[in-house]
């Protein structure tokens, strides 16, 4: 039987079927499973190459790791055979037949794809499939058909606010694969720091990095990387805005005379490049001809957002400029010089990406725009005959909930790009940002539009949330006993396990935020969105009995979590909330076990009591509030 | 004021002095607290040399992590200086001066030391005083005079039976530096592989080590690491039994025909060298020739343990040998071989190191015993004029409570070294089965004999695990949703953090182990000691009003854990244990509050349930039980 999504989110549910995440096009159950034990091996019948040979290499290696089974070099046939029509080029490419057949039997595995990219995304979905069985490990008898929606799957990484490490990037490059996304887009430069070496003009990154920058041989080594897991490398450079980092080695790049000083402070600011000299564009073209040679995509990011066009204002000779040109406005010369980029990047056979700003005439029409501001001007894009890619909504830095981010669906384009912005994630803490709920967003870009249980994809992202472990990824990665210098601390356990770490959107507003300003506080190792409280308002919804006494066993823990404790100060009214919130628990469960209604007003009181529990404190929100508001809604029916 | 012991212990639970470990011989607080920061740096002001720099380096970049503050280039004076009168041997040797002094004030730390291996040691006790404060990080003001006890504080990791790769290795090192032991000693070879590769003879490693071994390169590597943590590295390659791997490839060096196979069982085996034959020693010469030049540390380890005479006395080459030479027994042939590989050892400079069987008179008194079987067997060798080391009491594989390991207390002699055999522990179990407990042990091995109190060491121990988390040990790493195939489980974790993984005594009765066996199931993943029913354990001793909150807490968490439960099937006898335990936890915490005495008997039946429930099962114990064995005494005064 091939099952429709709500059918086989019910046979996963039931765990027939592991809870794949993204969720194939197709799945058909078949009778058997395959034994994996130490003689599991993987071979390949059709077009080879290093890059998949790597691939199977690396799967073995997973399940070997996953599974704890040391694997000896198999006699038998092989458990999994890969039959791959046609090498994919060596550097992957926007549009790239990603398609696979997978086909597990108790005798066999096997994985058939036109292209080496369709079979490396075929190998992640036969590692999710792997699952102890009776006797070891085993993987179901499936028959599965899959094909992604959207052929641009992105993920955007900051590492101009925060510093990102080769080894942050990697393993959030494995990551990325085992979610089948395929375009990393490194946004390389911003007003606080320029990040990959430039030879031609290194005060670049000698002046504007702290000495925290790529060498060009760490860009060719994750680019390299990246392709060998069928990711494609975006570079982005952002201009004419956002570009202190350069002027710091360069003011003469500037429109107002420097000095210039990496910027420190986080916000929109005034310095933006001089358009009108034709030095900028000498010095353009030396720095994008060397960037071109590095990253071998097709296509090269400009950024192009958030102008300030203070600088340009106050230029009696960029004014001059405008109007000698009939320019009417700063808007119509970041046109113009936007123009003059793409034309250098074509020379070097680029194709211009930029932020939804740079739409304008004089763009040529093969440009890509990606939309941060909303649906509407990736329409007006498409209406004017450009690509886009959706990201509005995938803003991973807001650390809104997954459901959120997985339910907001690209329109027709080549698809969208998830954007992590680093104001409030240092390398320790950006995969707590990033994952899981990368994963659902993945699941929306590759999946049919009209897979969207929520419910099943939470279930499917917790399980996704500990293979991502397997696969070295630091998001769940244990922090808080940090603030007791290592003493052990149970309670902080308890707190920052019902505590959502709160998004930009506060955190700008809760204190004065610098890039010196170290993020190692409570807020820093909780994650976004509390699993823990997620399982609670699953049973808190369900109220079975053991739910009930899951339930009082967590209320009363937390009811008695804030006597004694050893907490920063800061989380004084956390703890004391956390109590509290307990505490109106029990006694909603009282009420519901008795069946007797609470007094008047009761219910009333303890909303708002609960709505003022719900404000951000030490910039993070009490999760633990969800579940209890769901057992007051039961008691008012 | 110098702080005795007891008193010091008294200061650290108050949280004074943060809780150090090993604790050094005198403490002095002194006022004020240096704070730590983003300008925090480290500088030498004596003998300097590229270890101390090494060692410096790593103080800067650990204090950064764990702390999670960036290290700017700070400007202002050193926040630490070092100051080391002369420079240590290149190579670590036994009996160096390890003392060294740390003064802190509010205005700079101080460290002094003799030599380059007693700054190394104090590094470490400055890394240990790093904590919260009001205001971000700081150390606080002490005055401390250190030194250890014993010259010779050792680890013994077996890496023939599991194979550990050069990272597990490396990573074991680190916490070895950690808590100031001294000496790795590596046991390289045994009947199940041969792992160090020889270049004369390579058939050793070729077919002695289902290509598992070190190169030269590796070794080199791994024995230049430890030198830089102030770490000698002692080999072992185990003699005349224990030898089946290098029959492999060499079966004309045993003493019984051909072909031999790596031993794929655990236990004692009948395969031993041929002493008889001239060409076992030109072999011999030729093997300990190389790995002479490969480890540069004057002590050289040739086992001697566990011969099984069985090949011996089965051949009349051999038995006619010993007519010959009037030998009455396979002992004194064994002493008269000990004696010509102790010579082949001089001829390269290298001092004799064997386990307790080697004791004879043949043996020149340079040889260092280590004892495996009983402190009398050390005795008699020190009466001898051997010196020796301590191993008895310090089998890590026994997975004994730290406690026991702790108050066995080596005689007077070089000190003593922990052992590691691995036949229950892979690369990926093996730190949770030496850590934390090695660290109680390093305190044996340096502290004064006086430091011994329990909850002090357990204190402190749960700390130090944490620390060494930060160092990147493994001991504490989450493996058990694998069982449950990274669904979330919490139910499992419930189980694992109140169960005892066993160690050899009962492992090697429960099940038909052989190296080819994953350790992969829930015995694997649990801890030896579970620290969370340690602290119930306390809580239970003390009983005050929060104390019996959080029992009762965890008494119900336990005693609903088995019900819907998905846990493997071998798990069902201990969930249900855990289940009743919980519930005689509650009924006896209802007695403790009510004051009313229960009724006759009840004490001893649910004493006798909690044996029954104490007997190990998949291969575990239910610590769980401890706790509430407490209880019950409290009721039957």
């Amino acid at each position: 039987m091939k099952l429709p999504a709500l059918l086989l989110v019910a046979r996963i549910a039931q765990g027939a079927i592991p809870g794949l995440m993204p969720l194939p096009m197709k799945v058909e159950e078949v009778a058997g499973r395959l034994v994996i034990d130490s003689g599991f091996t993987v071979a390949s019948t059709g077009a080879t190459n290093a890059r998949l040979d790597a691939a199977m290499k690396r799967l073995s290696d997973r399940i070997s790791r996953e599974t704890g089974i040391p694997l000896h070099k198999g006699t038998n046939r092989p458990a999994l055979v890969v039959e791959c029509k046609t090498n994919s080029p060596q550097t992957p490419e926007l549009g790239e037949d990603e398609s696979y057949r997978l086909d597990i039997t108790a005798r066999q595995a096997t994985l058939s794809a036109a292209t080496t990219t369709g079979a490396l995304r075929g190998l992640e979905t036969f590692a999710q499939l792997v699952v102890p069985g009776a006797d070891g490990f085993e993987a179901p008898g499936v028959h599965i058909e899959d094909k992604p929606r959207f052929a641009w799957r992105g993920l955007m990484l900051d590492v101009s606010r925060h510093w990102m490490p080769v080894e942050t990037v990697k393993r959030n490059l494995d990551a990325m694969a085992a979610v089948k996304l395929n375009v990393f887009h490194w946004h390389l430069s911003d007003d606080q720091g320029f990040r990959v070496e430039s030879k031609r003009h290194p005060r670049l990154q000698e002046l504007g990095s702290d000495g925290n920058f790529y060498t060009q041989n760490q860009i060719r080594d994750v680019v390299a990387y990246a392709a060998d897991r069928g990711i494609r490398v975006i570079p982005e450079l952002d201009m004419p805005g956002h570009m202190t980092a350069w002027f710091v080695g360069y003011p003469e790049l500037a429109s107002a005379p420097g000095p210039y000083a990496i910027e420190r402070k986080w916000g929109v600011f005034a310095p933006a490049l001089d358009p009108t000299r034709p030095e900028a564009y000498t010095f353009l073209e030396d720095v994008i001809g060397e960037m071109a040679a590095l990253f071998p995509d097709r296509y090269f990011h400009i950024g192009g957002d958030e102008l300030d066009d203070a600088q340009w204002k106050a230029s009696p000779s960029i004014q001059a400029f405008e109007r000698q040109h009939g320019m009417k406005s700063s808007a119509e010369l970041q046109a113009w010089f936007n123009a003059r980029v793409q034309a250098i990047l074509k020379k070097h056979g680029k194709t211009l990406v930029g932020w939804d700003e740079i739409l304008s005439p004089e763009l040529s029409s093969d440009a890509v725009i990606q939309s941060w501001r909303g649906p509407d001007s990736l329409a007006e894009a498409s209406r004017r005959g450009y690509r886009g890619i959706l990201s509005f909504g995938y803003y991973l830095d807001h650390m809104l909930p997954a459901k959120t981010y997985y339910l907001n669906d690209p329109p027709a384009g080549l698809g969208g790009e998830a954007c992590m912005w680093t104001e409030y994630a240092s390398s320790e803490s950006v995969d707590s940002r990033i994952w899981p709920a990368m994963a659902a967003i993945a699941e929306r870009f590759w999946s049919p539009r009209e897979v969207r249980d929520i419910d099943s994809m939470y279930r499917r992202m917790a399980r996704m949330s500990r293979e991502l472990e397997w696969l070295g990824l630091k998001h769940r990665e244990d922090r808080v006993e940090r603030l007791s210098g290592n003493e052990p601390n149970r309670r902080l356990y308890v707190l920052a396990g019902v505590s959502d770490a709160t998004g930009i959107e506060v955190r700008r507003d809760a204190r004065h935020y610098t890039s010196l300003v170290p993020l190692n506080r409570f807020v820093d190792a909780v994650a976004p969105e509390s699993e823990n409280a997620r399982a609670l308002e699953a049973m808190a919804a369900r109220r079975n009995g053991t739910d009930i006494e899951a339930l009082r066993v967590s209320f009363e823990q937390w009811s008695m979590n804030d006597t004694g404790n050893r907490f920063p100060e800061e989380l004084t009214p956390l703890s004391k909330n956390l109590s509290a919130t307990g505490a109106i628990g029990l006694e909603a469960l009282r009420y519901l076990e008795s069946g007797k209604a609470p007094p008047a007003g009761w219910i009333e009181t303890q909303r708002r009591t609960l709505d003022g529990f719900e404000k951000p404190t030490a910039e993070v929100v009490l999760a633990a509030v969800r579940p209890v508001r769901i057992l007051l809604e039961a008691l008012n029916q």
